[in-house]
């Protein structure tokens, strides 16, 4: 399993290339461009520089070294579990449990102790409950909304998603960005009136 | 230009959908599943992750949080510039110049002292003088080699390349993360053994 050895820096090596995988994860979302779908990898890097850039809009007391480990982490889980398309509500019955499964096998790869603080920070993300947790989900569901704003349309018109359920799924903006707030409800009301969302 | 308007918010957010061009940038070095080429916005995912896991291998005195922003921002300019194959000098001729006149337009597209701040960090990265860029440095070198050994080759083996390139092209791991040397000794002369090098 290992080309590097079960030491300590070898099973680090061993993880650092099974979660090349993410590339293959693909989203809903297009690029700006329509060219393709989004992968997971990208995704989170472009999370990252989310926060990082739109740092100064997140409430007092973030710790954004934090928030962009947790971003940069978020998906790993996807490598085994998929991307579930969050406005399908059959596909998400099951996802947590797949996606739990999935963190036993990935963060185990790690050395024990390094495994667990990266599984720990998922788990906080993935819970979504503290201040940290908060602005990161705030910035991986404002992210999609860039892009299919940008794309003219991308998943919303795909799959004819309305805007109650955009603004559903954006709610996480509403607490962890209150000051992106405003974007969110400009972006979808403006998408509807073009016709990219019923 | 920016259809989020002209205010610091709105300059921002042109930022963030400008720069969803880099996932549209090719590199050389295939997938570990060997399916395509990857692209300069997932190598920079991929990279940061790389320096999170090994960042007890790297030097005292390394701020791990720099070195991941330099990570996450230091091959934007590839958006204008292109990715520029590390093997082929005469691409490299003029490849500084024009990620200069890159830097010049992308960082500018931000509120001026948050461009600033972010053109500067890539100057760093670029120089490669500072603790911090050494070491970003050194794992910017290290995980395509961690590629092209997981997908029998890649890069090394389409495009022809020396041993002897790959050792000069990895001496930034020698200075910025010594701990990593002997891996790469020994994964270069596996993979001229196994004839992925020439």
């Amino acid at each position: 399993m290992t080309p590097f050895g079960e030491d300590r820096l070898g099973r680090q090596l061993g993880f650092l290339v099974e979660i090349d995988k993410l590339k293959t994860v693909l989203r809903r979302t297009p690029l700006t461009d329509n060219s393709r779908l989004e992968n997971s990898a990208e995704h989170s890097w472009h999370i990252a520089l989310v926060a990082l850039v739109l740092s100064e809009h997140a409430p007092d007391g973030i710790d954004l070294s934090r928030v962009v480990r947790m971003l940069l982490i978020h998906d790993l889980v996807e490598i085994d579990a998929g991307d579930t398309f969050c406005y399908d509500p059959e596909a998400r019955a099951g996802e947590a449990e797949r996606e739990r499964r999935a963190a036993d096998r990935l963060f185990a790869l790690l050395p024990p102790e390094q495994g667990s603080m990266l599984r720990l920070l998922w788990e906080e993300f993935a819970a979504g409950d503290s201040p940290d947790a908060r602005f990161a989900n705030a910035v991986d569901r404002l992210q999609p909304l860039l892009l299919n704003v940008s794309s003219g349309g991308g998943s919303w018109r795909t799959h004819a998603v309305t805007r109650s359920q955009v603004l559903a799924r954006m709610q996480p903006v509403r607490t962890g960005m209150p000051a992106l707030w405003r974007v969110v409800e400009r972006a979808v009301a403006d998408a509807h009136e073009r016709g990219f969302l019923r």
